[in-house]
């Protein structure tokens, strides 16, 4: 499984009319050897891999797994006595162009690289990672089907009084309990503060309203299993909904569809005489275009992100993204509407509220497969 | 407290001859405003600061928190339509010299910067760090609490057919029902895997040893709370020891009562006449040497590094650091011995095993004060 990525980054290479690459970012580590035990947080690996060597720096700390785990590497076990550069002097001359991950390698490092290395370039490495096998679906599909459970079993668990952060607690619970963890920080928004597409979960209470109107419940989370990550979003709601909220979880909804359905179509037609490409921006578009023609104010944010070893990686479904879906593409829709004024018509108060709903796909040649499978219809929790 | 950071902050600017700083990291931007709902992963923030003017950088995502949590420094929310490069414009041109974080920023986000600014270079934030005030150690000192419940706990629940992971689970459930999490992936290593200073838990089984021989049980875990961090490791034995682990253990105890004694007594003639300054590297030395003047290899490692918002800070006591431990600074001291042929000696097998005592102290002008307080004596868990 390894070895095709290392070789399918050497082509990549020759493309780019590099000699060499020295990749940082731990995912792409983890993505290029199947070792997932590098800190995110500090630095304590790298590849170098030219036409000829393949190498994976570490210390001494990781050289005993690295061994077992890495066969397809060379180890070069970093240390004081044997410094990094020992190893950049061997090969530099045979590397008169030299590829980094310019968002990931820092200042510091990108100084000593130089040191070396006359000529330095970015070389895109996550974009090998943009395209899943099927196992790496599977996996991404054991997430969401976590993920689904855990939506059920909090749903359950709405009750008078309950903090955003203890529901966010339950959750973590009851996904560690499957053996899994949160993919990222969850996001669980009551009333108003779910108009803040990134709300930080905190201490607010969920309480009765008066009339008994919905209160608006919106829950973002993903699972993190065997490495690879789910996301989803489902906004439900305490109480009964208003008419207008009724409306715009509607329009959301609908948005989600609408983009669902445009890339379902174009597939159709390529499955005719069309060779259109799939672009990830008008995907973007359509979404965007039916909530502004509703009269809601434009997604502020990506309609979508793929998602795999990390939850955010290429491709962006966004108005400025360059890319093309592509078959193996697994990546999240998500439109969402967020205004200051909705959610209690009657009370004269000027009330926040958000909805977003949020479903991972994989893009198969016969159309979009969805892989997250909460219910998408409107959840309203008895009081 | 935020403000007086700040300050401290220009004043370490004005010596450096900058006339502005782009903090990147999280760590520093808590630090510096409270604000800890940054992602570790994914840049979110950035602080820019100069002498008369002191923004922090976000997106909307983050806005409305920062403007209630932040009052203190200027909030610039980046957005398509408005860049950040939009800023750096306005400010361009008073900054004839500008401090980065070398070691955080991408050269992706240098190049950038360089569009604006002639000459960059290296600042180190993280140093202002380094000195913790008392709300800073009580935070650490809480986390060190939470950290020895958590070792009393868990010593308790060591049996046979436990595996390590097990182990960690429940370490990260008790840590957990005290309201913190773990501070970094914890080390839990049983027999030869302890010989691998940063063993990766995992399936490993506590078995019972023919001859009831003692089998090494290292656990390295530390504690987040407060979002300030707790470090400690402690190594026990399921069944009773051997000659050779007890001797081993009790070089390693020394070694860091050396050290101690060591630190101590360079106080006590500070408090005389003399002024002599206490080098970080010297107390490194006091520890390796004990333990290499006994046959025993170096310390693969540091002796201690500081404590606070992150794990790893400044100070490094090591062999190559140059900092000088100063009053107020947190960090730990852990020596080590790490050796292939110990732990079963009348096995013709040979076995990896190693021992590591690690506490977090914080210095005063009398004195070290111990943080973490697990008992220290030889721990041999019946079997």
């Amino acid at each position: 499984m390894f070895k095709p990525r290392i070789n399918n980054l050497r082509h990549k290479l020759l493309e780019e009319k590099l000699d060499g690459v020295l990749i940082s970012s731990v995912s792409n580590i983890s993505y290029l050897t199947g070792f997932t035990n590098f800190s995110e947080k500090e630095r304590e690996a790298y590849i170098f891999i030219g036409s000829d060597f393949a190498y994976i720096i570490t210390d001494a700390r990781y050289s005993e797994a690295v061994k077992k785990q890495v066969p397809h590497l060379t180890l070069f076990e970093r240390s004081h006595n044997k410094p990094t550069k020992t190893l950049f002097k061997k090969h530099q001359k045979e590397i008169k162009q030299l590829g980094i991950e310019e968002d990931n390698l820092t200042v510091l490092e990108h100084k000593s690289l130089s040191k070396h290395f006359k000529k330095i370039k970015h070389f895109d490495v996550s974009g090998l990672r943009s395209i899943k096998n099927e196992k790496e679906i599977s996996k991404i599909e054991k997430a969401c089907r976590i993920g689904d459970l855990a939506f059920d079993y909090i749903v359950k668990k709405i009750r008078t009084g309950v903090t955003e952060k203890q529901m966010a607690e339950e959750l973590e619970n009851f996904i560690r309990s499957k053996g899994a963890r949160f993919s990222f920080p969850p996001i669980i928004a009551f009333g108003k503060n779910s108009s803040v597409p990134h709300h930080q979960t905190g201490p607010s209470t969920l309480f009765v309203r008066s009339g008994r109107e919905g209160l608006i419940i919106l829950l973002d989370f993903g699972v993190k299993v065997d490495n690879y990550c789910s996301d989803m979003t489902r906004t439900v709601f305490f109480g009964k909904l208003t008419g207008k909220q009724k409306e715009i979880y509607e329009v959301v909804l609908a948005a989600q569809q609408k983009a669902v359905g445009y890339i379902n179509s174009v597939l159709r037609l390529r499955s005719g005489s069309s060779t259109r490409s799939l672009k990830a921006s008008e995907v973007d578009k359509v979404a965007r275009d039916y909530i502004v023609s509703k009269g809601y104010p434009t997604i502020p944010h990506s309609l979508g992100h793929g998602i795999g070893l990390e939850v955010h990686e290429h491709p962006s479904l966004s108005p400025k993204s360059r890319e093309i879906l592509q078959e193996g593409m697994v990546f999240s829709i998500e439109p969402g509407i967020y205004i200051p004024d909705f959610g209690s018509p009657r009370s004269t108060r000027v009330e926040a509220g958000g909805v977003r709903i949020e479903d991972l796909f994989v893009l198969k040649d016969n159309g979009l497969r969805q892989l997250t499978n909460s219910p998408k219809g409107i959840i309203s929790v008895n009081i």
